[in-house]
């Protein structure tokens, strides 16, 4: 999540109360998970086998529960609770407020748009020209949309993220504070679930086309022009690129890649990255060529 | 999508402002997309490895990108681009007008028929007796539901078909002109997923009883006294019989038929089309006897 | 279901004019299926198959087709028909009443606890403090909700059960009087559908969180602590117990049980109760250990 201004270093400790590493005036210009951070954001680490991961990652702010050595070009905020105080910076500058409104008083809505009736628009969202959305949509606060957009029934656009922390006696949420972008002429069926970024950006692609009862995770990318049919389930900070190609009830695990133009068949379930430009299936998933060969394998030796 | 009205060929030729071969008053009844077309009705068709497929079906009218033999009986529509002309009629006839009403006004509702809060009814919409329709069920324009249905909450009937044409440069959609029925003592679950027909009717048989978050594609004839459980997804133009039983998470690929009174077990996959009176299951589907053996028979392969 | 006040064996007989043995006043306090069914309660059955059981079971009055022997400190209701009659007596104490507002008059809402727009609330519903209830939601009629609840839009809580009886000319539905309890700090995501029980309660333990597109079946509990990921099917009258975790799109069949702290890989399909403590996987659902060293062999075997 960007701040609405840069911060410094020292005024982020204050929020926190925290002891920091690095000069006063060290800039901070928002948060964001490890996936997908990027230079002047923050990002947390609580667990010795990340610390590294963290420490090298493009972040330049490292939020973690350990003095160790900070790397150059960068700072610490040290921390006995790095998820507690992540999420504390997160609500300071983006804090959930209930609405009374179905649509809220900032929505910016494009010319030629048509808002149909029992839709709720939460705050700050931008839609663009030429958009459907259809009736019983939810749309909620910070999503932007594109122009020449179809949203039909009962979709949910920007829900929560399912990222929780195990603290033994109950699972603590971390709390989402990023958004949906859906980019011009994407379509997408109804009773979709689109969940917003826990910090940073969940992305439809340009051209993109979803069927119904979708699932797509938090912070992932749907790649441009990609063909998703119903039923699919896309886990969090996935990166699906261009073109790609899903049939129903696919599933993908969280973090992982696919290709540009890959094709993956029909109740698959994707557990690896997978290489552009081919087909895949199976439960795990592979290349067809090798799955369709092995099923023939297999039915002769059952003979 | 049958016209107000039958129409001559030179009118309907006149609209997509295109060539013809026929008698300028041969009759035109409507469109139709090929697995469902009947005589009297427009089929598009704009690649040679489908031109005898649209010649010989039962469409009298075809909507063709080369001046081929003209079949006996029938007639041509001679366009560049068969698939923007073949929109360009069906939404001449039927094209999508925003509702501001919850509920049009000229939605017909049988006598002892309940519409709870949060529903949107769209327009020309017929509703038997004795109905049940929860909250925020969204029903969709040409809808057509006899009596004794039972639709739960969050359902979809009659959203837009997921049918694209690849143009190369972007994904171009089929319009949906098509509508839903919904026979006698249907009963259907919550935030499920019901897709109008492109040009013609998706249909749910009498008596035919849905479990929740299921997905029926775009023209796909769902037989009388079926049970289909949670989670199913069957996709467009498949033609379900009789009294057939698919559990849980079962998926169906699209134009497939399933035989009356055929049972297919939870999770499988249906990837051909299965004969009636017997049990499935798989991924692929198969029968469950031959499955059952190879399963036994890997068991102790793999010992 | 349990009724406003225990009634007397004859008073219950009046009500399906029905014959019975027993004393006049041997005490009846509710109704319940054969899974939940306590002391003092009415259980059915009318296939010979599941007589036993029914008159073994912890009921204490039993709905049965034939005049067999009354097992001690037991009485008998006998009935031509007792899926009718078992109807007749639910439907006598909790029938379906059409309700025109948005928020029934009588629910109970806890300091704190913020209703977004467009949700619906049914009859008789409590709701706890701080809870946050999303756009569209839907609560039926006589569901509880703890403290700390985080429901987001377009979830169905309390809709009725898929739960029929073949009639052979058609399926006859069970009415459902139960309800769904939700414990305290309990998360849902969006779109997701939680059935009532068809006469006892569906339970969502203290602390779980469910992600998107979920489907829980009636009278199925989840324990405490549990992890579910989206699209995860739960099918009725299972015993989920604490901290079980499921990734995405797993399925489980009916009335079954699943050990404490077990994990379920994505897409299994679980068809046989499991043993807490252990990770699980596959088609049907094995052990993962050796479902691991099983595909390692086929592997090795299709080479």
């Amino acid at each position: 999540m960007r701040f609405p201004k840069p911060y410094t270093l020292k005024e982020i400790a204050s929020i926190i109360k925290t002891e920091y590493i690095g000069d006063d005036d060290f800039p901070v210009y928002g948060t964001n998970e490890i996936h997908r951070v990027k230079k002047g954001e923050i990002v947390f680490v609580d667990h010795p086998k990340y610390y590294d991961k963290a420490l090298q990652s493009p972040a330049t702010i490292i939020l973690i529960n350990k003095k160790v050595e900070c790397p150059k070009g960068k700072a610490l905020l040290i921390s006995d609770d790095p998820f507690r105080d992540f999420n504390t910076i997160n609500t300071h500058f983006r804090s959930y407020h209930p609405q009374k409104e179905t649509i809220a008083e900032d929505v910016e809505v494009g010319e030629g748009t048509v808002i149909q009736p029992g839709v709720y628009i939460g705050k700050q969202v931008k839609i663009g020209k030429n958009c459907i959305i259809f009736p019983n949509v939810t749309i909620h606060d910070y999503t932007e949309i594109g122009n020449n957009v179809i949203i039909q029934s009962g979709t949910v656009i920007g829900g929560d993220a399912f990222y929780y922390k195990n603290r033994g006696e109950f699972h603590d949420r971390l709390k989402s504070v990023g958004n949906v972008k859906i980019e011009d002429n994407v379509e997408i069926g109804s009773n979709c679930t689109i969940d917003r970024g826990v910090t940073d950006t969940t992305v439809i692609g340009e051209g993109s086309k979803l069927d119904n009862l979708i699932q797509i995770g938090h912070d992932t990318i749907i790649g441009k022009k990609c063909l998703i049919a119903s039923q699919v389930g896309i886990a969090g900070c996935c990166n699906i690129e261009d073109e790609v190609t899903m049939w129903g009830q696919v599933g993908v695990a969280s973090s992982l890649t696919i290709g540009k133009k890959a094709v993956i068949w029909a109740q698959s379930g994707v557990s690896k990255n997978l290489e552009g430009g081919k087909a895949y299936f199976g439960y795990p998933a592979n290349e067809a060529k090798k799955m369709l060969k092995e099923l023939a394998v297999l039915k002769r030796l059952t003979k």
